[in-house]
């Protein structure tokens, strides 16, 4: 089978976003990840500010009770609704454009119809992960390991909302990977050989 | 990082034991599933056919209420609880004995506080597992849909029991695999490939 699009769902934390993009670069094709969110802005009338918050799970227990209860005005949405079916096009146009790594954002389940789609999760042990979002973020008020446990809820809830699947179940992905065992680039390394042996 | 032990849990019908097989042939190690049947009718004093029903799931409603209550003469435990502390010992002499491949028996869980282990979960698609039940044990009276459900629940269930983990859950392994896309042997060569590269 040859795959033409990747799907990377990820842990907050876990490098899948790393994993992602060295992946990207090694098969030369396009990234998109943060790279969504102005063409979002554009389409949906939403600030840069709100998709980065809103665009892969619910930013807090404040805004998720805001996010599922606001209806937008004329359309009988939520304002989450709206972001979410307008990335979910965003998605599908992506796929039929061009090959690229897709990271977050429910890919895997807009794409599950597609037979050329490789889906991947990437998570990483609890100590990992707390140990690279202070290097990569810096420390905050938060305890690391409360920032985690807040973040993996959210992802959590925003996915089974929109997906009625549970995270992180192995079913729902063809590889998954615990980089903090296998090793960030040698994550990428092992799914670019998956790719190219398989295409 | 060098891998002693490669554990692999499995679906039923995904080709998991072929993969994990397959992977002690590449690697020249022992390879454990059947094997320790004989070995755990010696320890325990179960028949071999109790053990091969019993020693991985549960082996039907009926016997799962049986497992569950009966006592064993003496021991203040049920025959299933005894049948999985003497798998447990074994286990983990195994794996301090010699570098192999364990299937199933919650080999993952049971030497989990050993940083020498690969954990892997391989799984498939429904389809491609109702494919594959039929080719390699032949028809039923049951649909092989019917058997993969009942197969998948009394594992879940064994699992959980033991382990109080959810069966597939990603992070309770370092590689999950769907050989329905990846392919079984194709499974095994990634996998030997990781080892290889770490160690």
């Amino acid at each position: 089978m040859t795959y033409r699009v990747i799907t990377v769902s990820r842990e907050f934390g876990s490098g899948g976003r790393s994993v992602a993009k060295e992946l990207a670069k090694r098969l030369q094709i396009n990234y998109y990840d943060r790279e969504l969110v102005n063409e979002l802005a554009k389409r949906s009338g939403f600030g840069t500010q709100f998709i980065e918050e809103h665009g892969d799970y619910v930013a807090s227990s404040h805004s998720w009770l805001f996010d599922f209860s606001y209806m937008g005005v004329g359309s009988g949405r939520s304002v989450s609704d709206e972001l979410y079916l307008c990335q979910r096009t965003l998605i599908q146009e992506l796929a039929e454009q061009e090959p690229c790594v897709i990271v977050g954002r429910c890919a895997d389940y807009i794409l599950r119809d597609r037979t050329d789609v490789l889906r991947v999760f990437i998570h990483a042990s609890n100590a990992f992960r707390q140990e690279r979002i202070v290097t990569m973020y810096g420390e905050r008020d938060e305890e690391p390991s409360k920032r985690l446990r807040d973040s993996d809820k959210r992802r959590q809830a925003y996915y089974k909302y929109y997906t009625d699947r549970n995270w992180g179940e192995a079913k729902n992905y063809h590889i998954c990977l615990d980089t903090s065992v296998i090793g960030i680039d040698e994550s990428a390394a092992l799914l670019e050989g998956l790719i190219h042996h398989s295409s």
